[in-house]
């Protein structure tokens, strides 16, 4: 059963990881398209926001490790 | 059981930090674009709410890390 | 059954508060960046909504907590 619950939560985790960061990525290079002047700012915003998922997506995908090691039962 | 429910739920959790976190990122860098001069309050605005949905979402891997060591079984 | 509740539970949680404060994080900021000299009223009004959104949220993580260290069973 955990084995499962690691296959089946990694590639969950991967999803909302993809479609978060995935928004940030687009919307960050058409503003930048849009206002080149402002890239510095933008590129803040992203990385910070996009840290901020990787970090949550992280702790998912050890919990995951977890599980396919079977640490804990 | 516990160990599906970890594995599952990491999954469902970090989907709902990319999703909200992706939307405020994806929204600041539009309005950094079309407003630099107020990047300051951007990004304030942005972190802020950006740090109070990484705390629930931590809370929640929280959760599934006592799941997946099997702590209170 | 109480931990498959946990951790289910946990993860809806997160999507709750991500969707939720997430929409008001995104207009917070495009608020900002159409009318800067209302920043100070949009944070205001960002700030109380988002804070109610992650009071439910808080009560529900710790719902889940609850229920992972088999508290009460």
């Amino acid at each position: 059963m955990g084995l499962l619950a690691a296959g089946i939560g990694a590639g969950i985790v991967a999803v909302g990881a993809g479609i978060g960061i995935g928004m940030i990525g687009r919307s960050s290079v058409e503003s930048i398209a849009r206002q080149p002047e402002a890239s510095g700012d933008i590129r803040g915003a992203m990385i910070l926001t996009a840290a901020l998922i990787e970090g949550v997506a992280l702790i998912g995908a050890i919990v995951c490790i977890l599980l396919a090691l079977g640490i804990g039962q």
